[in-house]
């Protein structure tokens, strides 16, 4: 299997991210294609001692930057790693591609260059997020600000076939994030989804989910539009972080503090593991023909690991030909 | 000063309401006026032997429960001890009302029987949330969930007011939650909010915040719509709820685990408390032409009188007037 990783994607790139691909290389039985310009990355590979000849370089001299706008990547930055790398995906050079660069930018490149899977109205963000229970998806995380219900009802779809492929959930627990429990909450958006969802046949629609409810465990894919999907990762990511400075607090700057994170150094790690998102890779971009994993922009060597795991997870367990099937099932059972 | 309480709202009533009013009876200079049944009042106030002479019953024998439809309180339920309350405040009989009871009938019965002030579009449930520096305010958490910009823009003048005159910042930083920091971001919705909160000349516009950016104390005031803040604040919850429920794990169950609870027992009773949504009272209803204040359903004793002390605080600095004064002074630049 062959995997395209943008090397100038992320804040931590080119390094960690040739390190983490270094990783998963020796680890998976994966071949990296890393996108960028061929001079830092030979310069990179040499410095680094690294002579997997499963590494090898398709090389793009530009970078698109956080701060650019999402087009660039068709216009004056066509000759950016992260374009090169969906070109090269889109041709069939490679079975996946993995970016920690700029989510608008990859979101709109995969969209228009690799392209949606064919009936699929819009391309959605998937994480995966820490919850009590098992990871919950959180699906749309952020890429489409404004949905209609029936793009929805598609996340709903696409995000049920991830869960019970990759993370081998039998029939996941599909619910609608929203104001609460009752069918008539939330926006008339929300409550027409509701009433589309509700009739879904291909998953398993339990209802409703509450902000709640979902680091409780509460459900195994949330679906939501992309502005509110956005503020749950969001709000979670903050008080996970402002939590996790507390605790740290609890621990530091008295001699028992430390003796007591001694005691319960193991417990400490654990459970900093299990809130830890890099543990999970990234979030694949769902509804896109190939795939597609956008890792967190902050992602170290490990994350980026783990990205590629994912990647291969997909490609393996057919999670986009699973996806093809659904959809030309239901247009069967339309027609 | 005369505060009357809901005795019969909350998944705790009567007996924690009655004992959190005795609290706070004997804590701060008020005098109590519990709503509800007679009979089981002074059977509670006899068995628990309440001597304290300012608090007397408004009798009211029925009760609005959680499932009922928030319009009963003015109809089948007008005899409910949260209607009675309303009533007597409006009246002018009390200062301020208290509830612990169903959200959706004290904004239908505050809206319709106190009144809104004059001006004010839309009431709007207002929390305070710990983050990592001071307490956050949060409007509108739950009470509209359809707004236009228009009344976001009285959220956030009415949570300015309040975060000045109670929490005693000088110039509290007001921000849009949006899902991300550039002025474009957002829907349409958001975008039009923040075009016109960017012109106030009463409070003190610092952008848009992201959920992210909530609990690390990154603004003062965070403006959303009722839908969305009501995304932000269950997030905040059932995160927070997790969290705790970790750190719970890494202390219980083995020797070692106890003993480093032992240690640092007042590091973590210290976190408990600042991460308790109880200790700040509850949450006022700002646009009412009187002091509401709704308190948490699950509210014990203590959050009781937190909730008490809030009420009383919102009185002495004259959160009301000083918004009322606010809006006279706008139209009267806009005229």
């Amino acid at each position: 299997m062959k995997i395209l990783i943008d090397a100038f994607g992320g804040d931590n790139a080119p390094l960690e991210i040739v390190k983490g691909s270094v990783m998963a290389a020796s680890e998976y039985d994966v071949e990296i294609i890393l996108c960028g310009d061929e001079n830092i990355l030979k310069k990179i590979i040499e410095e680094q001692n690294i002579l997997d000849r499963r590494i090898s370089i398709l090389h793009a001299p530009q970078v698109i930057n956080m701060d650019d706008d999402p087009q660039l990547i068709l216009k004056e930055k066509s000759d950016s790693s992260m374009s090169a790398g969906l070109r090269a995906l889109a041709k069939g050079e490679a079975d996946a591609f993995v970016t920690a660069g700029s989510t608008g930018a990859v979101l709109v490149g995969a969209s228009l260059i690799v392209k949606r899977i064919r009936g699929i109205k819009r391309a959605a963000l998937a994480t995966l997020m820490p919850t009590t229970a098992s990871p919950c998806m959180l699906i749309d995380c952020g890429a489409n600000v404004e949905c209609r219900p029936e793009f929805l009802n598609q996340f709903a779809l696409m995000g049920s076939i991830y869960m019970n492929k990759i993370q081998g959930i039998d029939s996941p627990r599909v619910a609608l994030l929203n104001n609460g429990t009752e069918k008539n909450k939330g926006t008339p958006f929300q409550i027409e989804s509701h009433e589309l969802m509700e009739k879904a046949e291909n998953y398993n629609f339990i209802g409703n989910v509450e902000g709640r409810d979902i680091p409780l465990g509460g459900c195994d894919v949330a679906v939501a539009d992309g502005f509110s999907g956005n503020i749950v990762l969001k709000t979670y990511e903050g008080v996970g972080l402002a939590f996790m400075g507390q605790v740290k607090e609890v621990f530091t700057g008295k001699k028992r503090g430390l003796l007591a994170a001694l005691l319960v150094k193991r417990e400490l790690y654990d459970m900093k593991k299990r809130l830890d998102y890099s543990e999970y890779g990234g979030a694949p971009l769902l509804g896109i023909s190939k795939p597609v994993i956008k890792a967190h922009g902050s992602s170290k060597a490990k994350a980026i690991k783990n990205a590629v795991r994912q990647a291969v997870n997909v490609v393996d367990m057919q999670v986009i030909p699973t996806i093809i099937q659904a959809l030309a099932h239901e247009n069967v059972i339309k027609d």
